[in-house]
């Protein structure tokens, strides 16, 4: 077999047959096959697409090209949750913990930031002790005692995933969606989950700017899922606008606080609650309205906030920051970001937004970066709100004083604000369930 | 300026401008572009295409990549010639010295051989002692005093095409028509002629399979040619057949010599008829058919005969060989090849009968391959004849008796003999003429 065919019958609108993906892939990650000739397939992916069943092999090669997480040894229905990366996304861990509250068992390796997007790992580890890098079997011997337990990606999880992005990233080739179905399916095949929910952000702030590309990535990897027999469902969800108020870790992980204690943002809220009964409705709990209900209970009740003291706890974290969230670091310097004019705001550019937090420090824009976690952004107003002129938008954090001005001058060119007021788009757009798919809008 | 920018707009379907082309080219032949991403940029250009103003850049920026020869030292207008590429195609041995004889300059480079297809450099060089390699000044004085001189291209022009081709060779994007014609006009318009005459073949030999795929081409050859100031015009001619019956070096110039003296094939002697009165009308000899009229004279004057040994003698070679074909050293080892059926000869796979003729010992596989110039095939019937079980079809001639059944085989294989007689395609397809389209079938 020669990568020169291979890339001549893709090339060529032609369906690469298994051997020929599973070659690929695999002298690709030995080093046999040049960048220069993937780059050549990626584009040649990127224009002729894949079928679902081309994909589907993709995504178990690239799976099996490093370890395969195995989870036997939890009891129960173990159920995982993807975000496609937002701003200001920490539903994670917010939801992980009515899970557990609910009897769900979830054992979730997660990313780290870059760029504008921010990683639940960085957010997590804004808790003072807080491990994220734990041994598989302490992994599952949380899981088992608390019902969760969240840690950052294992080195060897789908290393074909890792080499491919990096030469998809300087190639113009990262939004094919096969492609990109396939690396995230690929680490979440690896992981060893039982079900999945996958959270497909659409909008400003997202990989997938439009919602009929949403859908058909969604409807792409949700095939893959129930092709490698794990139940799987989508929830197409807004970044046209960031996920609550807060942006940067610290920030963040102090909303995820009071959305526990039901004090939370309304969207915050709202969408975690869909996320939350999802992920229950795959591990067999009931209904969606069942399983909605559940959710519901499980924080009015407080006993979600207590799961996620457990898995602190567990990881070594200082739970005393979360009990009294006065007890984290505040960043030295501060800056109040003002309207100049008065109207009402119609377009947040989210993806600007999260620049603006990480000029404050509150990401890295290379992955050996360091992370400031007090720094970030605190929205006051949102899109659909009334502002007057003088009032204040936000409040930037930062220890580094200097950035302020950038970051302010970014974030007030990422904010609209008009005369007419506009409607409102809905939280979530659609629910994909097999190949079945709900719009709501 | 990033190049990933630049492969993301042409694969969007986007125009490059002058100087995104230009920055890729330069960067690229620094070595500060990576392989990985030119080969994405290339895949992007075989999907998307280039127009025709930045296909003329591209081969700007391509031909003085490396040195501009500068040929103004000649006297009178110089026309060059070039074929893409065939098996058997000797014809520029043939043109030259008609061309020379009427009062054109022919100052040309020419290119080795590689794969199933022969060079003219190779089978000058089998002629003893010819010279290949001349420095500029000396290869002016020999077209000023000749009229003619044929060399190997020098190592450093279009740099940029050598490295873009290699790479085009492993990544399956060789056969995209703007970067085809980028990759012959800039060695063109690096060779310094005033004029150009293409010769584009058409047919299973060749490059381009079909008429229209050849037609493109050519226009968006003679396109380029025009652009850069150059009167260009290219002929579609047919390399279905091979063309004449000599496959392989020293076999090649006995046919060369056979031509020159009007007994050579007709079909190789009506396509040189063609080539060289289009030649000699580039160079303002006259119309088309003055100038038809002035190459039969100089055949059969035996002035274009007279003009082959001057050049050869100016070169050093020995022209005793072309005087006498008999002392042309003879290959030790021949096996004539017999008709296993009765019937007519429908079709000749052109590339499978120079591969048949690349085993013999006749050309390269390798760039680093040496060639045994004595090795070949002299082919006793051609399409459209009629041949009786037993009769000779071909006779291969080689250095190598282990090559001759592999040899044997592949050219039974690349003859189809069938019931019927098909209708001969002619030899000339059609003419390209500033935008003017001439179809001769």
């Amino acid at each position: 077999m020669r990568m020169y065919d291979i890339i001549m019958k893709k090339r060529n609108g032609g369906i690469l047959a298994e051997e020929e993906i599973r070659f690929m892939i695999q002298e690709y990650v030995l080093g046999n096959i040049p960048d220069y000739q993937m780059s050549a397939m990626l584009m040649a992916i990127y224009f002729q697409g894949m079928t679902d069943i081309e994909t589907t092999i993709l995504t178990d090669a690239m799976a099996h090209s490093g370890d395969m997480v195995d989870l036997s040894g939890i009891d129960g229905i173990k159920v995982d949750k993807h975000s496609t990366g937002g701003v200001g996304d920490k539903t994670s861990l917010i939801i992980a913990p009515i899970v557990a509250a609910c009897g769900g068992k979830v054992a979730k390796m997660s990313g780290r930031g870059l760029g504008h997007t921010g990683g639940t790992v960085d957010k997590m580890e804004s808790i003072p002790g807080m491990e994220t890098s734990i041994p598989q079997e302490k992994f599952i011997d949380i899981v088992n005692k608390t019902g969760l337990c969240v840690i950052g990606q294992s080195g060897n999880l789908a290393p074909a995933d890792k080499k491919l992005y990096a030469l998809r990233d300087v190639t113009a080739t990262v939004d094919s969606i096969p492609l990109i179905a396939a690396s995230i399916m690929s680490k979440k095949l690896a992981a060893g989950n039982d079900c999945i929910l996958l959270d497909v952000k659409t909008g400003s702030g997202a990989f997938m700017k439009t919602l009929d590309g949403s859908i058909e990535l969604a409807k792409k990897m949700v095939a893959i899922g129930e092709h490698a027999g794990k139940k799987t469902v989508a929830l197409i969800t807004d970044m046209d606008i960031p996920l609550g108020f807060a942006i940067g870790n610290s920030l963040e992980i102090i909303e995820v606080v009071d959305t526990l204690h039901n004090k939370g943002p309304r969207d915050l809220t709202e969408v975690c609650l869909h996320l939350a009964s999802n992920m229950l409705f795959l591990s067999g709990k009931g209904t969606l309205e069942e399983c909605r209900k559940m959710s519901e209970e499980a924080i009015a009740s407080g006993a979600a906030f207590q799961k996620l003291i457990e898995m602190v706890e567990a990881q070594g974290g200082d739970s005393s920051v979360l009990k009294d969230t006065n007890n984290f670091a505040k960043a030295p310097y501060e800056r109040k970001v003002i309207a100049s004019m008065e109207g009402y705001i119609t377009h947040m550019n989210t993806e600007q937004c999260g620049i603006s937090s990480l000029v404050l420090g509150a990401g890295r824009e290379k992955k050996e970066d360091s992370i400031d976690y007090s720094a970030g952004i605190i929205l006051n107003k949102k899109v659909g709100e009334y502002v007057n002129k003088g009032e204040i938008l936000a409040t930037l954090y930062t220890s580094k004083e200097e950035s302020l001005a950038e970051s302010e001058r970014i974030l007030l060119n990422a904010i609209k604000i008009e005369e007419k007021p506009i409607k409102l788009e809905p939280l979530i757009f659609a629910r994909i369930e097999k190949d079945k798919v709900e719009k709501f809008v």
